[in-house]
């Protein structure tokens, strides 16, 4: 028989009809003689009652047969309840059963599939099929794809095309570790899978697209967490001749419609802009989480006159305010912010807890001579906390930062019903990597720097400005754009700077650079994670929870046991040997 | 300036507006003292005119240094032309310059960049930006998009749930040759790159999603020819509970608006159904191009009597019959014929002519006995020819089929504005392969027996059919689906019929039979092949033509030279070694 309609689709309006569902047996209840059966699929669950009065005896014996998670097809005529389930939107019928057949069996499930399972993240994992069953979980894949429904439609509308680039590229030694792909025509050579389709958006705008626009696969080969995967997907565009404002207006008005169309939402434009430097200096983050306060405050020169060394000396003196809850820490519990804030770069952790109207705790002797400015100056109130980092800026800033959020999620001060948009702008070019000893690009060496400060490419590379733009929710980062470099000598003195000699520039930009000798068109344009969009709008916290296949945190998937051995032959054939020693490493 | 609309779609409204329009410079003539330019945009060519009794005598220096390509910005007053261009959209007005400023330089192209242009195919790719900036290239994209965004309106509609399947996937051997992705984290373990999401797809029923889609990469690494790319894009779906009436007419539906939408096309629904065998006896091919007759026709019977063991002693003898081009076919062209035959493993082209109402040629005096049988059976007419293959049935009909859609060719018999849908339905299960010595899956082993021919997957696998169809346009095939195995038993006992030993299912396929005891649902689903779908529309003969950076037949990228060689640093970290003494073999 033809299915009729999802279970969970049933309301008041069919009463009377005969209608056959078909799904999952969720529970089955035999009650005074009677069986109910919820009946799941993917709109819902849906109540089944077998009187054993009304049917055959077969049919009887096939409901006793039932048990959970067997497949059945169920026809019957729909009828009010007697007791309406309020909390379920099929809560006033139920299906009264005439002919039931099962349609396929099943064994016990390794967990039960609903809401709120506690199993193993790689039991999870290795039963998907049946964790993608928890409704949960379905809502977060049908959100994601209204998500990229509203997108596609919105940058549709705005002519933008959309194209495919390609999976199999090539490999560059700037960004992060490439997946690679060894050729068989060309024995020793390899593809690399794109970290993300940049160079070749880039392109299609020197072919003339204009607009473009993908949601895309990407590929980056580094270690996991939370908000990691080896694959992820990116919403990508691409434009030509606009300005950093018309491509963050048509951001803009694409997260407006996502968040109407999907929340509900009416999001007020223009996102709130913030310079790199602010985003530093009072949130300590590039991605500052902006739905509470406890901002940073700077007490560097406030502190300068103090006889105590550790604040007066120090590059930079910054603080945090823990309003009203100075009674909540004792002193182990700010040693352990104090070994936080260590991981962050941070030598030690001061604090003083203001209470009966007086600076206390252990260094509060040092600041009596400053105390009556302090106290105005961070506007303190009983039972405040202050904790202090004394260090260079940015790790002061970074330190106190990470101290924001943590406390902020201990003392549950975000407000989770909100969504905040910002912009970061006025970035640098550059930062300083310790690990390699030399500036790497703050966001990709294509990015255009802002051209009153060009000129420092050849000078100090700390003062070159990028035109680039981050787009942040909620503190994380959603992601970002930039106006690109066009012009092939400017690219090239990009490259320089980053310690490219001119010939490993050709070998890897080569095509890039004979490019911009042919009218490559001004452009600029943005990539979001949509991953951790998803993730957010869903209110989650953790990609896995909006990827419907994802890999563990050894980059495994438990269920199809990927990655796995392959045969001599196939190594063979692309002339290639595992060096197994080193698995022993 | 901020641009004021695209130069192509300027129009006579627009007379008297003053506007800023940015594009390339298509062509500079000077012409009784005034500089024309033609502005390529996206949208089309406009005219300018620079007159130097407007403008200032910078202008008019920057005008004069304008080359071909150039990117430029240019403000003026839209006036009406004296003399219209009527094969121009723009072309009933131009732009009466007052500002110009070039945005970017360019050298001369390797090739002219305009419709129709010659260059070499590894030329085109290895400056494919430039290729692409061709009007006739940039319409395929459009008409790409155009597609997709028809493709998912309509999916989205019907409530089916875009998911995004792993890229990263286990490497299976049945089927094509696996791109493998050796893997840091697990040294000497390799994943693939999905030559389809097959399996994931049907977890994905498992799951309960009900209706999925995806338009998604797949890859696989075999020789390369005109309709087949390392990477090629799929329409993917895959639902529970329907039938396979229910799945074709979604899928017909979805046709249906792609054609309304990007041609402007309507087509007849339902499409035709041929079975396979009709296919293969009238058509000599499981993909037939029904927009012209020329059928096989089945002789074996009526010459069985005749005294010509060829014919009358061969399993099988089959023809077919080129309409009024006797005269056209010297014995020289025939044996061209004939040896094209053979290739398709025919012994040989046996051929008649039908002149002045009489069979002539080499065989004619054979077949005296039976000519008016064979004039009556074949409807001869003056100055047709016929071919004849007697050999074993399938070899007649693959060579004649073959035959029949080259002479096709040759006779331009193809009315090119047809698209012609059918569906191909009633497959066999396994074809025989000779290089492999074994049956192997016409389709993919999931697919589901039809109930009547299951019990021979014990006995005659040669009777086994699927319940399987593919859809059919023009000749080529354009996707094929099935329903699918969703009971476990079945399911082995398909794997052993592939030859699979237990444990080699188990390795390869554990994952699929132990989803199969959880309450797997009844499902099927179809894929399309995207590229080849958009190359008929675009009337393109060549996917390349709509894929934006396609590899070449060695499956390089030309422009990024993609594979390339990797750094010792990089393979050290997946412990892989190549042996480079391969290269030479």
């Amino acid at each position: 028989m033809k299915r009729s309609m999802y279970a969970g689709c049933v309301r008041s309006e069919h009463i009377g009809q005969t209608m056959t569902l078909k799904g999952w047996v969720a529970r089955r209840r035999d009650l005074g003689g009677l069986i109910f059966i919820d009946l799941r699929d993917r709109e819902g669950l849906m109540q089944l009652v077998i009187n054993p009065e009304d049917v055959s005896e077969s049919v009887m014996a096939t409901a006793e047969n039932l048990r959970n998670e067997f497949v059945i097809e169920a026809t019957g005529r729909v009828a009010a309840r007697e007791q309406v389930n309020s909390n379920l939107p099929t809560g006033a019928v139920e299906l009264k059963i005439e002919a039931l057949t099962i349609l396929n069996e099943a064994k016990t499930t390794p967990f039960e599939i609903k809401d709120g399972v506690e199993a193993a993240d790689d039991t999870r994992l290795r039963y998907r099929y049946l964790d993608l069953r928890r409704p949960e979980m379905l809502a977060n894949f049908k959100l994601r794809a209204k998500v990229t429904h509203a997108i596609r439609n919105y940058l549709d509308g705005l002519e933008f095309i959309d194209v495919e680039t390609p999976m199999l590229t090539k490999s560059t030694p700037e960004g992060a570790r490439d997946y690679l792909v060894p050729s068989r025509v060309s024995q020793g050579h390899f593809y690399a899978l794109p970290q993300s389709p940049q160079i070749i958006k880039q392109l299609l705008m020197n072919a003339g697209f204009d607009r473009y626009y993908q949601i895309v696969k990407c590929f980056r080969d580094e270690d996991l967490r939370g908000d990691r995967q080896p694959e992820f997907t990116q919403v990508d565009l691409e434009t030509s001749f606009l300005s950093e404002q018309e491509i963050q207006d048509i951001t803009e008005g694409m997260i407006a419609k996502v968040m109407k169309e999907v929340k509900g939402l009416e999001v007020t434009l223009p996102f709130p802009r913030m310079t790199y430097d602010d985003a530093m200096n009072y949130y300590g983050s590039d991605k500052p989480d902006t739905r509470f306060e406890m901002l940073l405050q700077d007490l560097t020169e406030l502190v300068k006159g103090l006889d105590f060394k550790v604040f007066s000396e120090a590059p930079a003196v910054k603080a945090i305010v823990v309003k009203n809850q100075a009674d909540s820490y004792s002193r182990k519990a700010i040693d352990k912010l104090a070994d936080f804030a260590k991981q962050f770069g941070a030598k030690g952790l001061a604090w003083v807890k203001y209470t009966d109207g007086k600076l206390t705790g252990p260094i509060a002797k040092f600041l009596t001579a400053a105390e009556e400015k302090l106290t105005a100056a961070l506007q303190l109130e009983e039972n405040d906390m202050v904790l202090f980092v004394a260090d260079k800026l940015d790790v002061a800033n970074t330190a106190l930062g990470a101290l924001r959020l943590r406390l902020a999620k201990e003392l549950d001060m975000v407000d989770k019903s909100k969504f905040n948009f910002l912009w970061v702008v006025d970035w640098p070019m550059f930062e300083w990597s310790e690990e390699e000893g030399r500036y790497v690009s703050a966001h990709h060496p294509f990015t255009l720097p802002a051209s009153e400060s060009a000129h420092e490419l050849n000078g100090d590379l700390a003062k070159v400005r990028a035109l680039a733009y981050d787009i942040v929710l909620n503190g994380y980062e959603l992601g970002g754009g930039s106006l690109r470099i066009n012009q092939r000598e400017l690219q090239e003195q990009m490259l320089r700077a980053l310690g490219f000699s001119d010939q490993e520039a050709q070998e890897q930009f080569g095509f890039l650079l004979e490019a911009m000798d042919y009218g490559f068109p001004p452009h600029g344009g943005l990539a979001l994670g949509l991953d951790r969009l998803v993730m957010l709008l869903a209110g989650q916290d953790n990609i896995r929870e909006v990827i419907a296949f994802p890999k563990n945190n050894r980059a495994i998937d438990p269920m199809t046991q990927a990655p796995s051995l392959v045969s001599d032959e196939q190594l063979k054939e692309l002339a290639l040997q595992v060096n197994h020693y080193e698995e022993n490493d």
